[in-house]
């Protein structure tokens, strides 16, 4: 049977916002203004061991307002076809076999395109996961390679937890501000060698063109500020899209309790060091033990 | 260059957890010692259409608890392979050409299993999305004809968003509270006939075996809620998870600014009301419209 309301989600608040709200006064920039009459290439990188929300909380902001704002995408692995999240066997310390989880869940995503013919692409989004670390060590560096290939072509460079340990190897960190998620701080941070400024406690951090975010869901928290900087807080597309998914965002960027649950106000600096000893050797600047764990949070526009 | 704490995210956290943390007094039930220690089947349902985070938000809670305790995954679709999130036309309005936004991101995930041979399952999760709508107009039964069969044969049942509309269908939310995303209120509550307790403000329900969400990342909060039940509020691994996942999760099911925003207060009972009229017709029952939209949210185990 066919009602008058026989659908949700994004189009009817978009489509209710539009019909009710009363003409806002526009506070977008130009540049804004442009970016929501204009189609956007969005491209995300995976490998085998992605960290399926590091893809999924952001993909659905940008897939719930591409239904208003005209966005491509590529998913863009080494090869095309499936690319599974499953954990592939990697070293988790020197002398022991390596750690095999393949039990663990695999859901898969369809990759569309290569490292070797992504297309032009604006927005390149890096998601973080334990395949990274399988990727280092088996001295696999396609990921960071098409980075640094195409750093400067992008207009901007995400990335979601570890996924900074591959900007970092890209070399486009120099001279900026990043952070990852907290519980492998040391592991990311031992990455890119001098001159990356390194944040301990930060949601996420935008330095320019580059914005890395902590751990997982943090990058929705980012994707969302993001989205604002790209379209303008304003735009109703926007707003709908947050209160059409029902997400209440963290929109302090320096609101980082993991940075406190994960102890991220320390760093090992001995081969013996690490957070079994606890031993404090160097304390991280910037770092904040204290730094409040609560967060408060509410609808877009509220 | 091999570190001594070469990787991050969960396994981390969960080692860590076990070797620093003083033996905790086991609170877990018998039930839960008992989950902890069988392998459990996961079914997550999807079809053309499925909304992207009502998927892999709580997937990525089992996903990351799965290096601890054993699950098992099936991704069941009408057709094995590739399922697109890309929304299917569909009918907005009566008398209008079908709705088609093509045009939309669409990330493909793959399908494991079908109807047909998705192999026995403990917990069903049955995502939203527009993709509901496709198949209702479509006169597709499919999904809910799965659950129907299934639902005595599973342990639980969990909807996110819209998915209430096929447990609706499905006959197995008579008597039974549920919710589902707020700004499709009037669509999905139309669904299922007499006897179903809709729950205007609700973050998720739980009724028994059958688990309801709100919208899109309400999934999330209501799979923490439900690990927290199924493996026990101290479980170490699920502490693990959201600490790694860095996500401070809603825990007041009760907490829902959503029904606010989208006005779930009063219920269209004539071919012409609508949201797009505001009038008011049926105060619906439960609902509250000055319920708090802000909430306070902190780490799990702070």
């Amino acid at each position: 049977m066919f009602t008058s309301k026989p659908f949700g989600l994004v189009a009817v608040g978009i489509i209710m916002l539009q019909l009710l709200s009363p003409v806002v006064a526009q506070s977008a920039t130009e540049e804004q203004l442009r970016n929501r009459n204009r189609t956007v290439s969005l491209g995300i990188v995976v490998f085998p061991g992605w960290e399926p929300l590091d893809v999924f909380g952001p993909l659905e902001l940008f897939f719930s307002i591409s239904v208003a704002h005209k966005l491509v995408l590529s998913v863009i692995a080494a090869e095309t076809g499936l690319v599974s999240a499953g954990v592939p066997p990697h070293l988790m310390k020197p002398g022991e076999p390596p750690m095999d989880v393949g039990y663990m869940l695999q859901p898969k995503i369809e990759a569309t395109h290569t490292f070797a013919n992504a297309p032009a692409l604006d927005i390149i989004l890096i998601p973080g996961g334990l395949g990274n670390v399988a990727l280092e060590q088996a001295n696999d560096t396609s990921v960071e390679d098409f980075i640094a290939l195409r750093a400067d072509h992008a207009e901007y460079l995400l990335s979601v937890c570890t996924g900074s340990v591959s900007l970092a190897r890209a070399g486009v960190l120099k001279g900026r501000r990043a952070t990852t998620n907290k519980g492998a701080w040391d592991w990311v941070t031992s990455h890119g060698g001098d001159g990356i400024n390194w944040v301990p406690t930060a949601r996420w951090t935008q330095d320019g063109k580059v914005w890395t975010s902590s751990g997982v869901a943090a990058g929705i928290d980012m994707a969302y500020a993001f989205l604002r900087h790209f379209y303008g807080e304003d735009d109703e597309n926007l707003v709908a899209t947050m209160n059409g998914i029902e997400y209440a965002p963290h929109t302090n960027a320096d609101w980082d309790p993991f940075s406190v649950v994960h102890k991220v106000y320390w760093r090992c600096t001995t081969p013996t060091c690490g957070p079994l000893t606890l031993t404090i050797h160097d304390k991280v600047p910037g770092a904040d033990p204290d730094a409040n764990v609560e967060g408060c949070v509410k609808p877009v526009g509220f």
